[in-house]
């Protein structure tokens, strides 16, 4: 084994990236080194691509890039256990404190002193990363790279799509990104009785569509509303999934969710709106849960179960495959609309 | 329209039914009158023929015979106004008072003053049944007379089957009886991992691997532990859902389910029996369900989605039909564990 | 008895309302006359008086204001069997339908029919009124008038304080009018930890503190995060109660609620205003109650547990009373922001 | 600082246990060395100390008994960053493993690996302590030692009467040994209507009457059923605390339990007992908690935030204190009956 890898750099502060060959990580007594077998794109790698204004407040580079990926544990600290050389596994990408009071209590997903591989420390755009061992979640020698690397992801549409009930009820979901397509997988194998979904993209509502969803509606040439509430005998929705984080979207969400209902909020609005809180939450005893990250490991062992027992296939997720020297095609590929997820191999 | 009607009728306290040309009975300001197109079987019934010692100390004959039907709204109160008058129907077997403090926090299917048709009033193995109009829940007009006479007793499926989460889940279902089999098809929809089977009878065993049961053991035969452990690598499973009432069922389950897991018990043992709450409940952290009718009405909501959906098929549960004419050799048809459910046809 | 009785009437479409000489309601078979003990002053009605917006797009003159009461049944409809004459109650001023979906299924509190007394019809600032039986609430003989007058708009205290657990946490209320202060009450009674509060109104923050406000505070006057983070150690609070509906309490609020924390809104926003969804909601996993009356009848019978088990008294919640004369002067009182309840006697 | 200690040492298998002294225990790099300031006593050390069946079937001596305890760091392992030398800390017994399924999803107190403290290795009836960091919990250095040392045993008390929501209910509390009496304080402060109790011992019923029991009933010479349904309506109760493992006391619980009501089972049955789940339980709608240890960390900040915020004192259930010398004494008082909690300071 060489010394040096190749890897993905967030080099300065400002748009791009290079590949570089950089040392191999090493790893303390309780880290194991994973080697790299495929790695899949997130919007959150097109913002720090592009530099947009979060990212400039948050990255220091230099620093590799990425944050999903699945690999082989290569090498392990002296004191860990949990896992072997050979393992094949994906990585939960929030390195949490476990010693703060939300870590404590259930809420590791939101630790106070969370650090994020790809974003406050290197990722996973490379051919080997460093972690601590109960970063690692074993996957069955069976799983495809390419799906391995969309674990952590899925966990995100599985968070969201499990925060509620959605058995037997009507959903509508916004926003058909690769979240709210994994998403459409989980509702409709939870039982939903049906899954109305909004987006922008012909490629993104087609897709929706083949993978399950009831409608699909662009509200740029359609009127949400007047859909949902026809096809609901102007009932409207039970569940909301907000997938989008764009404010119109999120207003056509709660107007045509019934009261009584509950949303799931997951998309993140790039700034503060105008929302109409009473009118829409309070007087309508709506239920609204912010999600962020994946439960740990409730969500991780959801997920599994979903996958093992045929329940959901992320198979048609993937729909390119680059390798991770054209990782700037990848990027692009990615930031066009007119994809699912986008795997990339070192 | 005559002034009599056929009717299964308790005559008396003892043994047996019979067939008998009765008053239609009238209907109240706020009732219903129902002409019966179809009605199903359930246990409770075959004990009322039978006479057993429950039915000794709770049925006052003369009785019609029956609570699982559907059929056609022909006659209403004059103070109805949720249904009308061609309405295709279900109905909820417990007419309760509305007023006690059950009733008015969401317990109303354990109201304190129920009265259950074909046990506490008379039934619809008949032409025709009065019913409180509330009762009353319309169906499809596509759907068949024989589904929609299952939808009370898919009910207590689905009541049990979603008591707790099964979303990606392992499940032990001890009892596959019609409720059971019902509970395959809900747990199965709601995204269970693994739906693994137990009962005493072949047919039922081969019928529940048909409806999508992942393993089906008989215990009279098999090691139910051994082979639970076996496939759940020594883990056991999150969920129980009992529906056989046999203690050695009852235990078993709660032998497998893991700690911190969840169990609904529908089944009614016959008698008290020896049980070891301390290890098989408390020391786990076990949270156990008990299961009573079905919850007013969001069951009935829950039922209805899964169903138009498309999550949820009936139709393979009703294995025997028979005319209303015949119902002595549809209760010994039911009696013979060779079956589904056994619907009747007025 | 004599045909007429005193009602204060908002005998047209615009401010004020006169006291006329009306004839005492008619009762149908299923409802109950009451006659008024003691009437007492929401927000809501001072809205009316007043002809705010909302009013002039909802009300319809003439009607008799008010919908808060006690008083004793003096005749009940010919089917009337939960109450009698001679029973002393409260009423819920939310008149439901019972049968739409929402109804059906645990919400009638947000039922799609609803119809409020003193609102949609008439009310109770009358020395008589008519409601159908099942809005009357039995209150046991030895609760002053002026305490059950008050039992509908505790329900919605109740309602809000209870939506997520308190015990042992650290709750941040915002708003002090009457609802606010006797949700500080509930929360003292089910174990909060310590309840922050803040008002603009030095009178309501005086009161605050006699009822176990742990900190109050004035953010015209006080940094309200720089005060709650210094005393929580930089943590935050893990409860938000929000009674005031202003925009800077909201904000504030969401702003020291701990991440993972939940939030229960009742203070209706008078429009749509900016707010920080994806940072103050999304990303900390809040959970958001939107809260609208009272459950029924699950809050009412909470709200008789906490009084009757000695764990809250509201005698000091009313401040001033009247005579339904002087209802000017009364709602004057309410408006001042210089009170806690006002009640009226007829 | 010498290299021995004072202990008390189950020295064989058999009754029994003996002063000795013993090497103090090294830490390891990730551990805590304790000195122990107060130790007080659990039903188990009576069990350990008499040597029942179930002792011997799970100790293995020689072994330092004791499971709860205050004390102040000494000395911390090179990895140690949660707490400090000169913190004083209280300690969950429970040594968990952190990766089986059960600690990565909420349910670390009921750990497939647990190790407790004094039963599965060295306890601290003795002058020192090493455990690993995790386990220790800061405490307010005002609180008092042996308030401190009851933390663990309080938050069994917290976990049970936590399980369920009892603010503004009617509670029935069988068997009032010291997690009894610290659950009438738990119940208390989270609003219950009304705490019944029951228990075999004036002393114990006594005890529970000054700590705010609203009826305490001795089953031995009245009948619980008859008091319980008379001060209820007939209604019973709403929620069923277990703490005594006493089949007639389970039984009676059971039976005044209120159709859907919940109880938390604590409570450990010697052994299998003849028991009615189907009309106790399973007819009865009736939900069903196992509780088992304190939720990590949970159950610790719940409790820390009810003494905290003045809703517990924990000073009353301190009945007795010896000097850890005077330890048979200290067990023998225990083993009456007539105590709350016993403390012992080395």
């Amino acid at each position: 084994m060489s010394n040096t890898m190749k890897a993905v750099v967030k080099t300065h502060a400002g748009p791009g990236a290079e590949m570089r060959q950089v040392p191999i990580p090493r790893i303390g007594p309780r880290d194991v080194l994973i080697k790299v077998r495929a790695t899949s794109i997130c919007g959150t790698d097109l913002h720090i691509f592009k530099w947009d204004p979060w990212s400039a407040g948050r990255i220091h580079p230099p620093i590799i890039m990425g944050h999903e990926l699945s690999g082989e544990i290569v090498d392990v600290g002296k004191d860990v256990t949990s896992v072997r050389v050979g393992d094949f596994v994906s990585a939960e990408s929030h390195i949490v404190c476990g010693v703060c009071d939300l870590c404590r209590t259930g809420n590791g997903h939101i630790c106070r002193n969370t650090q994020i591989i790809g974003v406050d420390r290197d990722g996973c755009f490379a051919e080997y990363i460093a972690l601590p061992a109960e970063n690692a979640w074993i996957d069955p020698p069976d799983m495809p790279a390419e799906i391995a690397a969309l674990q952590e992801n899925f966990g995100n549409a599985v968070h969201a799509a499990l925060a509620t009930p959605v058995v037997g009820r009507k959903v509508l979901m916004t926003g058909c990104g690769p979240v709210g397509l994994m998403a459409i997988l989980v509702a409709r194998a939870a039982g939903a009785r049906a899954i109305y979904v909004t987006d922008v993209s012909e490629y993104r509502l087609n897709l929706a569509k083949q993978l399950g969803a009831t409608i699909a509606i662009d509200p740029t040439r359609e009127n949400t509303q007047k859909i949902i509430f026809d096809v609901t005998n102007g009932e409207g929705v039970d569940v909301l999934l907000e997938m989008s984080g764009a404010p119109s979207a999120i207003r056509d969400g709660f107007d045509v969710l019934k009261k009584g209902g509950a949303a799931a909020l997951l998309g993140l609005p790039s700034k503060p709106f105008e929302f109409d809180l009473g009118n829409l939450v309070i007087m309508k005893g709506i239920t609204v849960f912010g999600i962020a990250g994946r439960k740990l490991w409730d969500t991780w062992y959801a997920a599994r179960g979903l996958q093992r027992g045929g329940a959901v296939d992320l198979t048609p997720i993937v729909t390119h495959k680059f390798k991770l020297d054209d990782f700037e095609k990848a990027l692009e590929t990615m930031a066009s609309g007119n994809s699912g997820k986008v795997v990339m191999f070192p």
